[in-house]
C-alpha cells in the first residue's frame, strides 16, 4: 500500500508562505517556510522541495502557470503536492489537469499564513501529502480536507471555501 | 471521488492533546483541543468530534482498548479517525484491525503536543483525514507523512518513528 | 514600593493589534487583542482596559489624537499604557506630554502583530506596564528595550527602531 | 533617564525555559531560549546573556544558588536579570539580596514556558528588563505584572501567584 518514493513539493508562493516584513508593516514574500514546515512535520518520507516563484496567486498570468507546468512535467518524481495561493490555484490546477502529465498532482495552500497564529497550512499540507501519495495520477485540488478533482472545483471568494461545480 | 459523509474523529488523549497546567507545572489533560484544532483547520466536510477518553497510552489497558473498539463499531460514520497516544498507537489499531468493522478507521497523533510551538499535530491530523476519506475499510496508523496497514507496523521509540515489520 | 492600583490601557490599533482577515486574505482590524493578551501574561495587578480606537497610526489625524487624550484626562488610574502604532507614536505621546496631565502615560506597541509568530508585542507590553507603574508623572516611549520621554524620540522608519533626537 | 548600558541576563533554567522532548515525552532542558527571546523581543539596548545553569528551580542547592550569586557578583553591568525558576525564586532573590552588591538584580520566570503556546515568559522579561535597567540597586522578584522587594515576597504556590509577605 506505502512506498517510500519520494513526493516533490513545488513552492508558488500564495497565502501559505507569505511572511510579515515588519519594516514595511505588511506580508509579502522571503525564503519559503516550506523547509521549516517539512521539519515540524517530521516527515520520514522523502521530499524534495523546489521553490519555482514566491508569487500571489492573483499576479499569477499564463507564464508563470507554464513555469508549473514544466516543473511538474521535468519532476522525476510520481507524486507532487504544489502549494499555490488560493484564488487561482483552480486555474492553475486545470493547466496541470489538461496536460495529462501520468503524475499525481495535488494543489494545496492555506487561508491563513503558515507564519501568523491560528494557521491551517500544516493541515492542508499534512492533507495533500496523503492525497499525492495515495491517489491515482490527475490533478486535484485540495483544502480544509475536501478534495475536488480539476475539473470540478471554484472558490467561492465570499465564504474562502472551495466547492463542486455540479 | 468525494462525498460530504462525515468522518467521526474518536479522541483518546495522548500526547497530541496534552495541556501545559502552569499550577502543577506538567503536561497534563483538560478538556481535549480537537474542538479548536478542527476550527483551525477550517475544515469543510462534517465530522463529529467524540471524546472517548483523554489518557496517555502508555496507561492503557485492555479495557480501554475495548473502549475504542466500541466506540468505532457503534460510530454511524463510515470513516474515523482516532487521535491516540503514540506509544501504543500499534496495539489499539491491531485490536480494531482484528475486528474487521468494515470501516475505514485512521490512527493518528503527534510526537510534540499541538499546544507546544513546533507541534506536527495539526499535520499529522490533515495526512490521516485524507486517507480516512479516501482508503478502503481497514485499520491504518498514519503518522509523519507515511500511512502503514495495523498489522505491518511498530514503532520505533528510540528514534520516534513507525515503520514497516518486514 | 509597590501598590495594587490599577493601571488603565487605552487602546488605539496599530500593528500590536492587527488580525488577518482570511477572506480579505490582509491584516485588519477586528476586535482587540489586549484581553487575550492580559489573559496570558497572567497579569495580578488590576488593569482597566479601554478600546478607544482601532487604527492604523498613519491614519491618524489630529482628531484621533485628541481622542487619546482626552482618555488620559478622564482616566481616573494614575498609570496609564497606550497600545498604538509606532509610525506615529510619538507625534501622539508629544499630544500627551505637552498637557501635562500629572499622571504616567506609557506608549508601547509592536514592531510584529501579536497574531504573527514572532511578535514582539507581549515583551513590550511588559516593559510599558513595569514603566507606567513606577515612572514619575511625564508622557514616554517604551519601545524593544529602549525608553524615552516623549520630547526626544524619533522613529528611524528605515530601521524601524526609536531613538533620541540628541 | 536612560542609558544605553548593557544589561546582564543570566540564565538558571526553570519553567520560562523548558524545552519539549518528543522523544522522552517530556520538558526539559536543551539549550536555552534566551538568544532567539531576545531576537523575538527585538530589543536595542546592549545585553549579554550567561547561561549559568539549566535546571529546574526545585532542584536548587545551595551551591547553585553559590552560582547564581558569583555570577552577579562578577558581572560588570551594574543592571541584571535573572531568569529563573518560580518555586525558589525567592530563596536565590534573598541570597543576592542580603549580599548587597550595589547593582539592581531583577528576578522573572514564566508559569507557563516559553515554547508553550499562551506562554506568559516573553511579558515577564520585558516587564523585568524595564525594572533592571530603572530601579535603585537592590535585588527583586517580578512577575506577572508585580514587583517585589526580596524580603517582602512569597510564592503562592496553589494559586501560582507571588504575593507580599506583609
Amino acid at each position: 500500500m506505502e512506498s517510500l518514493q519520494a513526493t516533490r513539493i513545488i513552492v508558488t508562493g500564495g497565502t501559505f508562505d507569505k511572511h510579515y516584513d515588519a519594516i514595511k508593516g505588511e506580508l509579502t514574500f522571503k525564503e519559503s517556510h516550506l523547509p521549516a514546515v517539512i521539519e515540524q512535520a517530521r516527515i520520514t518520507v522523502p521530499v524534495e522541495i523546489e521553490v519555482n516563484q514566491l508569487i500571489d496567486s492573483l499576479q499569477m498570468k499564463d507564464s508563470h502557470r507554464a513555469l508549473v507546468l514544466n516543473a511538474c512535467r521535468l519532476a522525476p518524481e510520481p507524486t507532487i503536492v504544489v502549494v499555490h495561493g488560493t484564488d487561482t490555484m483552480v486555474e492553475t490546477a486545470r493547466v496541470i489537469g489538461e496536460a495529462k502529465l501520468g503524475k499525481t498532482v495535488v494543489f494545496t495552500g492555506a487561508m491563513v499564513p503558515y507564519s501568523v497564529q491560528g494557521s491551517d497550512a500544516l493541515f492542508n499540507l499534512g492533507f495533500a501529502l496523503a492525497l499525492a501519495r495515495t491517489q491515482p495520477a490527475d490533478a486535484y485540488v485540495a483544502m480544509n480536507g475536501r478534495v475536488f478533482r480539476w475539473d470540478n472545483v471554484r472558490k467561492d471568494k465570499a465564504e474562502g471555501v472551495f466547492e463542486t461545480l455540479r
